[in-house]
């Protein structure tokens, strides 16, 4: 990284340019996976892309925060899910937007939805372009262009009120500029998707994101006091409250709207401490059923670690947690103002109960900061690294992609089941080799859980599109039939639809659609997403 | 009370009609307050109101569960609040409705929409009326006619899912009923507003209810698994999911729609493990900077304690807790699974660290289940008697009423401050004479606070309605002069539609007029609620 020059985003892939696998260690990737291509593909110039002429320029007033830069059209043209790079591998842009706006301050929005609603011009909000339920991506069929609004220049912390422990932070803010800002406050809003690093807070509260941790208050809802909103009708602000009772919540009605209603510009959010003690240890089950029940039994008895993931057999031994074939318990506890051994303790007594062999001794521990750091880093190192090795995995034409759900504890065994045994199946006949089916547990509650699978099978080149969306289909409908949701925290955007027009109500999309009609009367705003 | 025959409840005041106080009981509460009445006002006879001609007729399909029976008119006319009881009291049964409808199964619910939408008869949900916002009283003057739709006789549990730890519930069911059947069962809703004995868990679904706890979960929003709800053009019932990020939430759409979008009739609740362990203490301070504080970093350093309750010097008073003028923090904690001694060790720390005086030793511990009982008991019976204890103080003219907001860390003190001595100022103004103004904090939050005002003042006879209208207009103009919220579990009914109307964005109350439109075309729904 060379000083002074800002460093690059892929546009076809994730995260940064200079991040992505070498040649040689896309090889080595895909030698262990039989059927995988001998060589991986080689990534598209930008020169060499067919992009459609646009069909609506900038106007005036916009031309200087608007761009029709090629590399920055393609790389507005998707979200980052395993189709989407293997689309952009293969040079397809044809959904790329007509230009890229990016606004500056708040009436920026509000003028571009005007333009946008008089012009017949959808208007798809942009954060940092990370979906992987193609929540950016529109082919514009219904409206007279496209523009994708990157909201990345209203990225400021405008202001910090530590008594009441809350920032009121820009949508467009990175999580990691977030937290560069709050960390000399002693502050944090400890939200830590996967997608961390490339994913805006406007973006985590448009699509209801789940944070890291694995329990108690984890999606981003619950840390919402208030939020701002651009619809093409006009701005609404919430007031900044702790709690109340007035009426059914606004901002519940714009969390998860997935820019179908507006522009999310703001919000006031509750801020942490940063926590300082940390502890943590794991634990082993010989079946799934002693498995779910320890998470159960955790839950049930009102505990609410920081660190709480199931990891069954194929996933503990691809995460190198174990090889034994057994499941694997990852339990962690933090407190940025007391000790947590006590808490610790009770989780170890609880797991021992429900029949876990737990490490006799905890694994990380309240010693110096260096320590604690280094153990942190060499975990967020894996963790970021892992969207890397997808894009890797998809040059040597492997799909490696993830699918999540969530349902109630009563449910939950024969869900794993069926999914394992359905998708096995389905890899087999579509790909025509058995595939990887693994699970962990991601989020945890005490009426239920959330199941995170990953799927790794050879493709065909050429294929790998239809057959993961073959693959994809058949987990939904496995999802739905469950009764589980189809989406715990990824979104709906436009792959999640057929699912998402089953899991709601008729009553409730047409309530959702008399929002729309009411806030966006000309239907600019992310079109085909939700309603 | 007589077995056999059912207990009766008031029709004019709170609670069972053997429970109100007797007049000697009145005389004395009423000799506290200079300026009382001498003598007890007498509760109209039934025969003696003046209910007004039903203007629509049960239709023949609904005469069996439907009734124009006077002393359930009357009884229907009306919520619980301060100056519900004086208006009854009064004899004003005006806005009594036409008849009262006991719907004993769901379909009838939706004949009773189809029927009411066609003959523009509005249709106001009941179900066990202690609404204090106007929830359930419509004067029907832009219909036809009006029906009270009494859900009591929906009142069942339906399914009860042990390891989900949930339950299925008719929403007509009422807290006492609901408890009883799920204690053999060990588990428990956890859902004790003041109201408990006489409010249903629909009710507390459509007014997102604030429970008995401090901390923490404690809003009735927090528990719903799925709902099901009957609107005038079809039935909307969410999944099962203990959480999802498909979409903005169904069920945050009709929590706290008061009546306006349908009718609630069932729900699927979180449930908990009855508490066995609990463990309280109590802390005195010398002003309100350092008791607000004490309750701020308890909060925010994590801890969810069962009880955070702070009084301020003239609560502390009133209630007993301290009559030397200092401000009293009452801290409990309780938990199903392990004992609770080191989490009130860490409270009394954090609150002696913060500058409370906090009491020598738990003043609860452990012991046998019996003490339990006895001191859960004797806090029960003190919390039920309260409202009896109003309705006496109504019959001897005084004005006893409460109002209750919330607002960020931040701002609470300056409230606090602007709300003792702006209500201060125009009771004298309004009354003549001062009055008191108490305040605790029910609820507390990581960001902020609930504040629970108490008012008591003498009125004078014929014009406590008036009297308190005026006191309540200037608590409301303070509080949404602050930002803080207009209702924090008291929901907003008619009496709070002028500051909800501050409150809400513009283009949020057109987006519910448009879901209003969209469910409930004919306009029929609780009509002047929120929309």
């Amino acid at each position: 990284m060379t000083t002074g020059s800002p460093r690059r985003r892929s546009w076809w892939g994730w995260g940064w340019a200079d991040a992505a696998l070498s040649d040689e260690e896309c090889r080595s990737y895909g030698a262990l996976i039989p059927g995988a291509a001998a060589e991986p593909r080689v990534p598209p110039s930008i020169a060499d892309l067919k992009l459609p002429r646009p069909r609506v320029e900038p106007p005036d007033a916009f031309a200087s925060i608007s761009t029709v830069d090629p590399e920055v059209r393609a790389g507005h043209t998707y979200g980052k899910a395993y189709r989407d790079v293997v689309r952009a591998l293969d040079g397809d842009v044809d959904a790329a937007p007509d230009f890229v706006v990016y606004p500056g301050i708040e009436g920026d929005v509000v003028a571009l939805l005007d333009w946008a609603s008089d012009a017949n011009v959808a208007v798809i909000p942009y954060g940092a372009g990370s979906s992987v339920v193609g929540g950016t991506e529109y082919d514009g069929s219904d409206h007279a262009g496209v523009v994708s609004m990157d909201l990345s220049h209203m990225s400021r912390v405008l202001d910090v009120d530590r008594v009441s422990r809350a920032a009121r932070l820009s949508a467009g803010i990175l999580g990691p500029a977030l937290e560069d800002a709050l960390r000399p406050e002693g502050l944090t809003l400890r939200h830590f998707p996967q997608s961390f690093e490339f994913s805006t807070l406007g973006g985590w509260l448009a699509t209801r994101s789940g944070g890291h941790y694995a329990t108690n208050r984890t999606h981003i809802d619950d840390f919402v006091e208030s939020m701002r909103v651009v619809t093409p009708t006009g701005t609404i602000e919430s007031w900044r409250l702790p709690g109340s009772g007035a009426g059914p919540s606004p901002d519940r009605m714009f969390l998860g709207s997935e820019g179908t209603l507006g522009v999310i510009t703001e919000a006031w959010m509750r801020l942490q401490d940063r926590p300082v003690h940390k502890r943590s240890t794991s634990a082993t089950f010989e079946d799934a059923h002693h498995a779910f029940g320890a998470v159960r039994a955790v839950l049930q008895a009102g505990c609410t670690p920081a660190n709480c993931r199931l990891l069954d057999p194929g996933e503990a031994g691809l995460s190198g947690a174990s090889r034994a074939g057994e499941w694997v318990l990852v339990l962690g506890e933090e407190s940025a103002h007391h000790p947590v051994d006590d808490a610790l303790d009770v989780l170890t007594e609880i797991v021992r109960d429900a029949g876990g062999t737990v490490a006799s001794a905890p694994t990380e521990s309240d010693t110096a900061p260096a320590t604690r750091d280094r153990a942190a880093d060499s975990w967020r190192s894996s963790f970021i690294r892992m969207p890397y090795v997808r894009d890797a995995m998809a040059r040597m034409s492997v799909i490696s992609e993830t699918f999540e759900t969530a349902t109630t504890w009563d449910r939950v065994e024969a869900l794993y089941d069926d999914v394992r045994t359905g998708i096995g199946a389905a890899i087999t006949e579509i790909t025509g080799a058995p595939g990887l089916v693994n699970c962990r547990l991601t989020h945890s509650y005490v009426d239920g859980t959330a199941p995170y699978f990953t799927v790794i099978a050879a493709s065909r080149p050429g294929s790998e599109v239809a057959m993961w969306d073959a693959i994809k289909a058949a987990a939904m409908e496995i999802l739905t039939s469950h009764g589980a949701t189809v989406t715990h925290h990824h979104a709906v955007g436009r792959v999640h639809r057929p699912g998402y027009d089953r899991q709601r109500p008729e009553r409730f999309a047409a309530a959702l659609g008399a929002i729309k009609a009411e806030l966006d009367p000309a239907g600019i705003c992310n079109p085909g997403v939700l309603i």
